[in-house]
């Protein structure tokens, strides 16, 4: 049975996410749906955001919904309610679907229970981020039209990256080969199961999709290996490198770029780069995901809530 | 005549406070009700809220208002404006309500001569909160059908409550029995004319409704009287004080909760319990007030503005 | 060829700025305008602002625009992304036309080669204000006409305002006389080719514009010459100057009033004054400048973006 809610790619198995990216293809190709009644979201992100808030927002216009706003800052967090009793409260005043992004692992746990309105995470912690994950999936499937036998690397900061792993398993499942290139010290045992470490100067030659993940300076201490110009020249996307990329191959990167670290500036808007073509999809996916949460809502309890 | 703010408790006679009881009623049954053009409201919340705003912001939607968003973090407030001059200015790019909370007391005494506009409270101080007050009045309402002859007991942080004061007055006027408990120290000398005083164990034996208040720790500096399991135990409502309460008898409590200090954090969702039910309850509170607000402005100038 | 974006006065002829004076007037009549699809706008606003982040959100939704919520805090900028990378996000995700208020001057200029949508400068730094020399000009215009032969006093904060050499060079182009008022040392050379220095009480007899500007607290740290008393009682709007100005004359302040120091905060709203009719008919040219921009992208490419 369908989840309504979207926590992790784990409630998603392989015809999931692909009913997620044709779907989210259909709405690329002009699509409409709405709500059989005037339905309404909140997006509560206590971290910073720019593309997935916006995204979300957007796609929730798109679709006709009624966005409620929700500051963090300005909300009864600030006098030490639960994200659980913030959760109820927009349940209980009309919010049909929450959007949610949070700095704790695995916030969503306490929530699944007793709140009965669709959940989709918008990021927790350094774990999951399932709309990246399927936007990242959708834009390689554009582009090469399968994943069978289609070269991954996932590059940079995999310890601290919210997609990597779960980028790496659905990669596999979906029939993707998949490597890794960065810091050996960031990469983890269970990395294995999932590819290889290869250097990025091997990387580059063979790759189908290099996947580039964001230095996330603000999750590490460690000012060492992640000093700016070196990780550039030891472990980023240079020029040099970008030339001898494959001639189909594209660059993929979640944003936000920290030029001149995880890639050269001038290779941002690149002809094989993709970056901004991921943006303009993942409002697609989130469409299709929130259109997903609705429906099996209503199916389930022939209401949205 | 109607007043077309609403600032005060005071501001309503028994006959207001049943139309709009009446009229919020009808909104919970589906009624729809929009303004004869497109018009506009404002929330302007000087104070942390999820809730409240969360509520009118619902509210205006329902009504089909367009809402001008205000951060007053962002706002030029943070130049040395007055709230008079952000108010005027809101009315004249075309705001066509107003909604305020604001820390300080009568804040909107220095409003009312001159902005021709509906102001609507928000919360005020420790002072007023007319639409939390109709919340709980309409939740009272909706559970017995009538005030006549109801129990009611107004349990905890009397003194700092923006409500404790308006909800007694109004539940008498009602024809309600009001009692208060709590720490002495928080009772204060005018209550006798509302109720009397009396020790929480004796309260939950022979009280109808059970409306608990919140410690607002960051409205007072005094941790002896507050500390938290100790306030549970003498003044809060226990499992086992909930046991005793009468077989029809409800609670209440305006949120947030500060779990396991008024409220053992079980009873929050227990069967008696109408915390949620408060809160969907205020969306159509505040969509029967901006009704009358807006019609009311109509009325006088033939305009809503 | 007009220009898609709005980011100085100087982008605009004479002529350019008649037509935006026009079909502000049809806004103010009642025309109604919405784009042939719909469409997205986003404001970031990076200082404080409620006149005219308001005034551009009511705008948009006179026009029929939804609004992406954008909360400079709370964006990915706090990661340290660019500004160039923000607003190209944007763009990527389908917002149609953005607003942008940055405290640094000339911000815009890093974004005019590669984001092909539409951005409108909210006020740069000390330099430009477009959508507020256009409302003062509107308001003139409104007022007596014609601006041949008009006499306008710009008078306060000349050094720091965004607006007093745009406006200047406006009004001298489109044929009024303009003098400046105010202390000497915030007088520069190059004013004199726009107007002379004249004393404020010579000012008041002759002038039929009193354009009063906006003391830059949080812009210059020299109290001396900003003690607010003396400053008043040398170069502000007193009851005595404003009982010599000529009958027909008017009184323009850009808000926030600094009250008692600028003007005396009995003639803010007295009868000359048309401080809060800037204020609406700010409204009518925001309308007038984003139909412009929307309308000038869709015929360049055929769609607006």
């Amino acid at each position: 049975m369908k989840n309504r809610h979207l926590c992790s790619m784990e409630d998603l198995s392989t015809v999931d996410i692909m009913e997620i990216l044709h779907q989210a293809q259909q709405f690329s190709r002009g699509e409409n749906w709405e709500p059989e009644r005037k339905a309404f979201a909140a997006n509560l992100f206590f971290e910073a955001s720019t593309r997935t808030k916006c995204s979300f927002e957007m796609a929730e216009r798109k679709l006709g919904l009624d966005v409620i706003p929700f500051d963090a800052d300005q909300s009864s967090i600030q006098k030490g309610e639960t994200l659980y009793d913030t959760a109820k409260t927009l349940e209980a005043i009309g919010v049909d679907c929450l959007v949610i992004r949070h700095g704790k692992d695995h916030f969503y746990e306490e929530l699944l229970e007793n709140v009965h309105i669709p959940i989709i995470n918008g990021g927790d912690g350094c774990r999951q981020h399932p709309t990246q994950c399927l936007l990242d999936l959708y834009t390689i499937w554009q582009e090469f039209g399968k994943f069978e036998g289609i070269k991954v690397t996932i590059a940079g900061d995999i310890r601290h990256s919210r997609v990597a792993r779960s980028n790496a398993a659905a990669l596999k499942k979906l029939g993707a080969e998949v490597t890794f290139s960065g810091p050996k010290e960031w990469f983890e045992e269970d990395y294995f199961k999932a590819g290889r470490l290869v250097e990025i100067d091997e990387a580059v030659k063979e790759t189908d999709v290099m996947m580039l993940l964001r230095i996330q300076h603000e999750r590490h201490g460690s000012p060492a290996s992640t000093d700016a110009a070196r990780y550039h020249k030891e472990f980023g996307l240079t020029i040099d490198r970008e030339k001898k990329m494959k001639e189909e191959s594209i660059i993929l990167h979640p944003a936000p770029v920290n030029r001149g670290v995880e890639i050269d500036t001038s290779l941002v808007e690149c002809e094989r780069s993709r970056i901004f073509k991921q943006m303009e999809n993942g409002v697609y996916i989130r469409m299709a995901v929130l259109k997903r949460a609705l429906e099996e809502t209503k199916r389930r309890s022939g209401e949205y809530v």
